[in-house]
């Protein structure tokens, strides 16, 4: 009430209480940790920059108790928080909305590595360092962190785990979920769930870890992890192969598990559209097999890489040997066995350039998605026909993680039409004609990138409707005032 | 009400409550899966013998939705629930309450293998299908279901969910959860969430399969399940080392890792007074290595397993060189090769004969530890200084899943002690240095056997009060009406 009884008008109310808010956000960072105006324009956008927001302000913490501190003003305030890491998510998970009201509390000055410890294998870091970091530190103390990305630069572990990161070392090590031992976390009332456990079994009550890794923010804020860290291979050689059919490479992928069990750590696949684009973008970057002048042509490389544990001759050995047999199997038609660092390089070069080829070529549609290996083949049969029957002359750009089951399913404009009018006029037919037939094979819509605001409608659609009910129920009980990431995973109805 | 305006008393309302509960029920399943009175005693008393309950009666049901229409007609009449598979639970988790109002819901016959795909390796089983039979349908598809345990032959693998079963090959494999794709689960409002996921890659939400895996019964009823499998390994080889402290045992552990990496398969130990149990009531397992007449002997038997890919030959000098290097750098005092299946067979036998030889010497403190692994020689050190004050002569058994941190600390009475006597008098305070002791070590309570009912008040005084509320208000948004194994992991405060 304001002096003499009078009300004060709803909105000056609003523009007190955010003061306020904004004043005790300052008093328990300093100023220089909170910021506000154009000083925050390099958090609000994502790095596709398809996702454009305003915040509120800009938190800066940097310690486990500060981070408790903020939330618990913001469920007093009822200012909604957008958790973030390096910012380097792709469905807008981490990105404030255009309100001007949401908080962004950025994580990555929690970033100490807190202890490593070899005879246990493992390593606890705080939510904001950076995933190199971690990477660099076990190798430090003679061990191997296989968690592996192309952000690895700058993503945070922290947001690795919040949206459970997959990468290229799935296969053999598991996805971010598997590679953590225990947590830390703050939740949406600002307590502290103690739960930095470095161990390989316990039982003890429900599973809190699995809930809050992968929940991108919506349930608590992780502030810390304790990680597994495995030995070091003694070495690691890398082979392309060359397939003539989806079919063939699944077969390949059967054929080398049988035979190299878990030291197949990695299983790649590049369609020929897909290679055909690196070598018209990157020139320079060697493609160890000719490509075909028919831009139909359906043939497959295969990017094997193997590690060994027990020397680089045993290694090589092993993989020349898988080589040799599948040549007189028919399970490949050529392979060449990357003889230096340089060509092992130059190979996961050519795997990683892909999406750079495509971005230089202009905007396409991108799918992350899952499906049983057994039903590989069969879909990219399917979508072939689909496709083109729908967008005749789209280009399927289709690369991925073979050994996961997991596509980056990309779909570029026809040779000659323009890329935003492609988008427009085909990107959600084709979605619904990839995301249909990826559910109808028992697949996934979101493999390894998550849901964010890019993909809750289609969660909404294609989950099981109970699971999803079930989903609701646990944030609503976790999360009453709705303050954490709203409106993120799942839609607000 | 009744005829004339009366309101039935209460006492009798209840009672034809009842007896219409148990009308719809022989309605849903036949009269014959309904079993009332004495029929029930074989599904009442748990495997230690240590939880003797009354049942209402227990249920058999055949298919999932079988169990889903006996849920939502428990629900309706509020009758509490305790999911049962092949009750060889240690904890009391699927035992009935002495109150006779509680319905068993055993799973047994919902046991078909409902397929296999072998080009994705996994498997979909009901939750009622015996683990040993998914080894073994494994094995006929060439492939290999690693979950391994001492009750595989009649355990079912909706409880191994239900309760996270760890077992003997999770240094490699990791627990029941890890092996875990997908999952069936009927909610406590009878709904069937539909899940059952064959993907390696799937970031669509909240992670309910791992909060259903472990929950005990608590939050729903797991129906079925998709199972990752592996490729068979090429042989399996086994030593027994000898080592002089626990110190020795954990060198010896780090050593095997680096050189060995994913292919050590088991690291068991198992201390002096363990083995001398053995060759007393089972004097004709061979033991490799001569017993000490010393009661206080202080040595270790390690038995490790080397799972090979390549071939039975390359297994043995893989075991060998690592046993000859760990002798050079004295990290053992002597080992021994089993030659032969035979040979391999009775190290396994040794080993898993301890809890029986123990069983005939009279009843014991069992503890299901563990620890960061880094702890665990220190721990071994300090209990035995803790238990010899406050109960001298108390015979410490110790063995169990090194490799995973996860050790069986039993406790058996001094010589001459009468067992029953002993467990009276130091149970409680025995159990309070080891769990304290583990507590500030960062370990916990309950390795790989739960809570059940026999670790609830535990679990309530040493897990983390912010991690417990938020196991809370799961439980009650979920299960609000409080049907679901009540009772079971969590306190009902």
């Amino acid at each position: 009430m304001c002096a003499g009884g009078w009300a004060l008008n709803p909105f000056k109310r609003h523009r007190v209480m955010i003061h306020s808010f904004i004043q005790a956000l300052r008093d328990l960072l300093g100023e220089s940790h909170v910021l506000l105006g154009t000083d925050c324009a390099g958090f609000e956008t994502d790095w596709r920059k398809r996702y454009q927001g305003k915040a509120l302000a800009v938190a800066l913490p940097h310690s486990t108790e500060q981070v408790a501190a903020i939330v618990a003003l913001c469920a007093q305030y009822e200012v909604s928080i957008v958790p973030q890491g390096g910012h380097t998510g792709l469905v807008g998970g981490g990105t404030p909305n255009a309100t001007g009201q949401q908080l962004v509390l950025n994580l990555t000055r929690l970033n100490r590595i807190r202890s490593i410890d070899p005879e246990n294998l493992c390593i606890t870091a705080e939510a904001g360092c950076i995933l190199q970091t971690v990477q660099d530190a076990a190798r430090a103390a003679g061990l191997h962190f296989p968690l592996s990305l192309a952000a690895e630069g700058s993503c945070t572990i922290g947001g690795n785990l919040a949206t459970n990161a997959g990468g290229t070392q799935v296969l053999r090590f598991g996805n971010a979920r598997d590679l953590c031992l225990g947590l830390e976390v703050v939740t949406p009332q600002g307590e502290i769930v103690q739960a930095l456990k470095a161990l390989r079994k316990d039982n003890t009550g429900y599973d809190l870890r699995h809930l809050y890794i992968g929940s991108e923010g919506t349930l608590g804020i992780i502030t810390a992890a304790t990680l597994k860290l495995s030995p070091q291979p003694a070495a690691t050689v890398c082979a392309l192969a060359l397939c003539t059919s989806m079919q063939q490479c699944v077969d390949l992928l059967h054929f080398s598990r049988q035979n190299l069990h878990s030291t197949l750590t990695g299983f790649e696949v590049m369609n020929h559209t897909a290679r055909r684009l690196v070598q018209q973008h990157f020139a320079q970057i060697a493609q160890p097999f000719r490509l075909s002048t028919q831009p139909q042509s359906d043939d497959w490389a295969v990017l094997i890489e193997l590690s060994d544990e027990e020397s680089q001759a045993h290694a090589e050995a092993r993989l020349e040997a898988l080589l040799s047999s599948a040549l007189d199997r028919n399970l490949i038609d050529d392979a060449v066995l990357a003889s230096s660092m340089a060509q092992v390089k130059n190979l996961w070069h050519l795997r990683e350039s892909i999406p750079l080829a495509q971005a230089v070529e202009g905007l396409n549609i991108k799918h992350d998605i899952a499906l049983p290996i057994s039903q590989i083949a069969a879909f990219v049969e399917q979508m072939k026909v689909e496709i083109e029957q729908h967008c005749p002359g789209a280009r399927l750009v289709t690369f991925g993680h073979l050994g996961d089951g997991n596509l980056h399913y990309n779909v570029q404009a026809p040779v000659g039409v323009a890329a935003a009018e492609f988008l427009t006029q085909f990107e959600p037919r084709i979605n619904r004609l990839v995301y249909d037939a990826v559910t109808q094979r028992q697949g996934t819509i979101s493999a390894e990138h998550g849901i964010g605001q890019l993909k809750r409608q289609e969660l909404a659609q294609y989950a099981n409707p109970v699971a999803l009910s079930v989903m609701k129920k646990i944030k609503a009980a976790l999360d009453p005032q709705g303050i954490m990431n709203p409106g993120r995973v799942l839609t607000n109805d």
